[in-house]
């Protein structure tokens, strides 16, 4: 094993930062990671927005459901997926296909992901940020995204103040399929795994969560999946057709 | 600069490979990466389908518009959105939502890059296969695929059987926006950055393709971009609300 995959299966994400800032080459070498990904068709349909400004910082905390770190960690990035680039050089292109909503998620998180690796070469952790779209549209005025491009997720970077354990993950017999996709779930497989997953729980939070992986989906889809971001993203020029 | 920022900065598509196939611990090193990417929520809605029988990769290789790699690497994932296993834990999950295939979609792409620079850490190369979309009904018919899953993307892996340039992307000022986003498009950047990419394939093509950036994004959103997939997803249960 080499280390990019030692890196790569360490990976924790982490919460707690020092207030160390990044160095311009951490942060350099950072976006070009990012940027050296793959892009479906050589679209490029994806925007970073770097948010330094620290009254800005506060408020995207607050809208991605009070994550204090989104403020405090040295660098945080918001990835965008953008036609907007598109549209200036070529007023007439045909948007608002849901396959362009796809390619755009894709592409983003492969960035992203780019993004994550690299920096947790250097020693630095991160967290990615989905909690930014619980109020979508603040986030996008916040940061003045036009038509034709909206926030998907950020990402956190800094230096770690915490060395959290790893996250059991579903086992790989459960993830990967040989050749046609195996329908029926192995009970006793996933047995396993939830009880991992509330020893887990158990040992992070000192006995007070005690939750299976079952349970715990079972609670977050009990709940509606932002039901508002259909409209939201419509509304923004996205998966109309 | 580290290796693991090196290997991700070196990362070209290979779409010729020689017949070496990957080793059981290259195979391993590959699947654990992609599996040990942030999920988001823990939700873990994505299944990745290893396809080694040959007749399947043929078949794929001609859904995804005569992609022959797709049939000759050594290895062929594909990448899927996957809440079946939810619904088979929790048979009343809400499910449906635009959310979840933001949610997927992200973290299939994370897991993917994972493999990705796993794979290119070893001396391995790949291509991402956004072309199977094309014909999404048949890969899923092919993979067996039940409902509340459909496939994203494939990914090709193997040793490479060609060395070629990186292609170059948009450069960081106008994918990287500071505090908030810069609407006005800067047109010599942009200008510049068309020259390179023309440059590039002519060199590449010998002088046969003569396509600046620009254009090439003109030529790609004249045409609706699989206007069939929106339809196709929401009969797999996706993107309903």
């Amino acid at each position: 094993m080499n280390q990019t995959i030692e890196t790569i299966l360490r990976h924790r994400s982490i919460r707690k930062f020092t207030e160390q800032p990044l160095s311009e080459e951490q942060l350099s070498a950072i976006l070009d990671s990012a940027i050296a990904a793959s892009s479906s068709s050589f679209i490029q349909c994806v925007s970073i927005i770097r948010v330094t400004e620290s009254d800005k910082r506060e408020s995207l905390a607050e809208y991605a459901g009070g994550q204090p770190y989104v403020a405090t960690a040295a660098e945080f990035l918001v990835f965008c997926a953008d036609y907007h680039r598109h549209k200036q050089i070529h007023p007439e292109a045909k948007l608002g296909f849901t396959e362009q909503t796809l390619i755009a998620s894709v592409d983003a998180a492969l960035m992203a992901q780019n993004a994550m690796v690299a920096a947790e070469s250097m020693g630095l952790g991160g967290v990615y940020i989905g909690g930014i779209r619980n109020n979508p549209a603040e986030v996008s005025e916040l940061l003045s995204l036009p038509h034709h491009v909206f926030p998907l997720f950020g990402l956190c970077l800094g230096f770690p103040a915490q060395d959290p354990e790893r996250k059991p993950r579903l086992p790989r017999e459960l993830i990967v399929h040989q050749d046609e996709y195996q329908q029926d779930l192995d009970r006793n497989l996933l047995a396993e795994y939830d009880n991992q997953v509330r020893e887990y729980y158990r040992t992070r939070t000192g006995g007070n969560k005690n939750t299976s992986w079952s349970e715990q989906i079972t609670a977050t889809l009990d709940k509606e999946a932002r039901p508002f971001i259909k409209a939201f993203i419509n509304e923004k020029g996205f998966s109309l057709k």
